[in-house]
């Protein structure tokens, strides 16, 4: 966490002695929500729609914002201006606030807290593109109702993403109680199979990915070289698939080369795949 | 938060100072365990059993506690004893740990936090034992899977309080996917029916409450005046019950004279019910 800068309500300190009371809704009950976003050459990136999606997860949520979208972009700013770095993550989190007593009850909520980590962003490792990563399948408890909200209520990704570490996977699709493949623990997913771009719906619990959208709305506009559909997928849709990737804000867009046991064409990235990175990338450029 | 002492890692301060780092997994993730309790005229209600309880939590997420059963009761003891008061009520979290980076894997995580949290205990308002609390239904979106941990991920339990304050009812009893009630949102569920006392089975999706398994052990005992089951329990059948009441270690026991627009025994905290908080009390005192 040494290399961190931490805002907290417009309070810029290092990492290490960036504190919040334990009285925090967060803290007590994962009664926060929070977006990820990243800078390309201190440039933040659709910094907008971030804001956009932070109130529409505290809407979902029932979380008043005491903070206007104004007021947070002055302190994303205000945070990236901060830092010595060009390429940086950002962590943008907003509570409920901190509780006068213990409780549910949301009228014990003083204002929210507005957190903001922001580090140097690390490229993604090289093997990535040249071998790509391995996952597995982790069946969620939790009913697919729709499109989630980012909140503080992590475990269960935490469980996933563990059951993938432990079997040296790189992580973990989430299958919903359907039997749907949902999204990585920290990313979106997507399969390419017969010249076509599939990915699996909001309506089937996945997190609404700014790169997923962006990659959806190139397609709209003929940027990219195949047709796309959101559709459910299956399990055994992303076995046989003929390519496979991930997306994430802070990550772009990473080849799956294998899924349990099976290898994704062959055991390397896709070409349609690095062709997406590359249009990618020249697009958010 | 001015009238409680935290004790965080061993250091005891006062409400408004205790603070914590924002790398605490708790805080970004929900990723903590905890129990609430109450001391009875400095004694605390079964401590060692909560500590259980605590590390059964810790290992249905895989939480590997760095704080050995012992070091976390010498801190509970301490604590009791820097309060000036006879009757509190102690919360006990244990976090997965502090973060060196932002990031699931638990590999990042630093030794255990152990926050307690302790002050004085209020009385239960009077009109509970004359008037009885009022109930609304909330329908779960998690699937019921067995007995919970009790973790920092509370965002459902709160979406379920805010709709009972809405409707200016006392709590909610959460009802499972099957249909079946659970229990309220800081509580365990029960009703009396044709002389026989019911409460939902853990495997329903119930806390493991320590008030319910004392009346639990009670009835084994033949020291309650009426039989036990554990029962799946419609949404009917508690509109249709006799009696109605919650547990819970800090309110003991509370009668449910309103379930939505019904009422319950006319409207009173049934005379069984007042009879077991008797007993129950005599047995803990």
């Amino acid at each position: 966490m040494e290399d961190f800068l931490i805002n907290i309500n417009g309070i810029i300190s290092k990492g290490p002695e960036a504190k919040i009371s334990v009285f925090d809704r967060g803290f007590l009950y994962g009664d926060s929500v929070y977006e990820a976003t990243r800078t390309f050459e201190q440039r933040p990136f659709r910094i907008e729609r971030h804001i956009d999606r932070l109130f529409l997860s505290a809407e979902k949520i029932s979380l008043v914002p005491t903070y206007s979208k104004k007021m947070i972009l002055h302190e994303v700013l205000k945070t990236i201006e901060a830092s010595p770095h060009k390429n940086i993550t950002l962590r943008i989190v907003l509570t409920r606030g901190t509780n006068s007593d213990l409780g549910l009850d949301t009228d014990l909520a003083g204002p929210n807290n507005l957190i903001i980590f922001a580090r140097e962003i690390k490229p993604n490792p090289s093997e990535w593109l040249t071998d790509g990563v391995s996952m597995i399948f982790y069946q969620k408890e939790i009913e697919s109702r729709g499109s989630l909200p980012k909140t503080g209520n992590y475990q269960e990704n935490i469980q996933a993403y563990k059951k993938a570490h432990e079997q040296k996977a790189f992580d973990a699709f989430m299958v919903n109680t359907n039997g749907h493949v949902t999204e990585g623990t920290t990313s979106n997913a997507w399969i390419i199979k017969n010249g076509i771009l599939l990915t699996p719906p909001l309506l089937d619990g996945v997190l609404d990915g700014l790169t997923r959208k962006t990659l959806i709305e190139m397609a709209h506009a003929k940027a990219l070289p195949l047709a796309l559909m959101e559709k459910s997928l299956s399990k055994d849709e992303f076995l046989e698939a003929d390519e496979c990737f991930l997306t994430s804000t802070t990550r772009n867009i990473v080849p799956v080369t294998k899924i349990e046991n099976r290898l994704i064409n062959g055991g390397l990235p896709g070409p349609i795949t690095l062709k997406l990175l590359k249009l990618y990338l020249d697009f958010v450029k």
